[in-house]
């Protein structure tokens, strides 16, 4: 029995709970960031709460024996001051209340001591997720490229939704093509499975297609259309 | 029974004629650009070839009693001068010799006769797909909305690509949150579901975020945040 605790109370930490109160042999315990004089005798404490508060819970733990790792994205691990001290990273947006499927999460993980490896792996495997070795340098060119295909892509939806509502045209329709896009990445290379007027360098598509966009849209338009046909 | 001719060889030309060929009571026949003049009797004549050459053939066909419409996105039913036309468009990203669901694929469709309609939504349901009518405006801003939800959103995957390659992280750690967000805008307007450091604002990450890419990212990294805080 691996005993976890975890601090905060936020999507993260709520799905991870659940997560763990279904899984084998782990035993859970959640707490708040004001309880932390209280905290129960762990084998590993989860730290996930908000990028600004991480260093501050952990340095009330700095003297603590047991591993202690966050939930981040961003924050380096040495933002924890204790000896044992990890990242224990879900990369996914979790959205609140909506159910999570473990199975398909890719978890980030480091440590200093290669054994905490081990019990983060084994944490990760208890909710038959994936685990990857990355470290905080690493961690942090992952989240960059999480804005392109995470916020930058939902922008070009935006857009997308923005031009069909303008013209009456159900945005829905655009649906298969959007799951098609995300789901082709998986198979060839975003590179090699590029089509459309910027790749073909059809000029006349193009500039039909700049008459009709608002001049912010514009901007985007030119400056990707620049960028596939350099890259 | 309906009686179909396909036109051309293409991508959306094989998949179609294998999907008639699924299908209860069509008939398909495929005939190459070629063959013009000896093309079977039929309820339905589909213009499946190049947009550039769709005008050519038909007004081969000109004179012809038969409903004739073509399968692009951007070329107007006017292209068509004979008196029974339409469009018979669908709306995906085809790869050859790889199998199509078309249960999961828009159609668009656009004809000057109402009865014609009847007949290509008849074409539609015998591939039990969905079809949408939409006039040769609204496809047109259908095409330009593919353009950003498709083109620019892949190249949105290839940047995180190229950002993980740099810097040797497995890219496919990415592919669960590329596939959380294509799933998010059938539930969620893109603008609500927006998330990350140009929705938030944070200075901070934004300047950390433009120190690790190179010039044409930037750019590209620039506008678009510039574009998600005004809208």
């Amino acid at each position: 029995m691996i005993k976890v605790v975890i601090i905060g109370q936020g999507n993260v930490a709520s799905h991870l709970v659940n997560g763990f109160n279904n899984a084998a042999n782990i035993a859970v315990f959640q707490v708040n960031s004001r309880q932390l004089d209280t905290i129960p005798d762990a084998n590993v404490i989860i730290i996930s709460v908000s990028d600004d508060a991480i260093s501050t819970i952990a340095n009330h733990l700095k003297d603590s024996d047991t591993l202690i790792a966050h939930t981040s994205g961003t924050v380096a691990m040495d933002n924890i001051n204790s000896k044992r001290k990890g990242v224990f990273y879900p990369l996914q947006s979790f959205t609140k209340n909506k159910p999570i499927d473990f199975s398909t999460i890719p978890f980030c993980l480091e440590t200093v001591i290669p054994e905490d490896l081990v019990l983060l792996e084994k944490l990760v495997s208890s909710l038959q997720a994936k685990a990857y070795k990355i470290n905080s340098e690493q961690r942090k060119k992952l989240h960059l490229a999480a804005v392109f295909v995470n916020n930058f892509t939902n922008h070009m939806y935006q857009i997308g939704q923005e031009i069909c509502q303008e013209h009456q045209v159900p945005f829905e329709v655009l649906f298969p093509l959007i799951d098609e896009t995300a789901k082709k990445v998986t198979t060839t290379s975003p590179k090699d499975a590029q089509t459309g007027p910027a790749k073909r360098n059809d000029q006349q598509t193009i500039k039909n297609h700049l008459e009709q966009l608002n001049s912010q849209q514009q901007e985007i338009y030119t400056i990707i259309t620049k960028s596939i046909q350099e890259n």
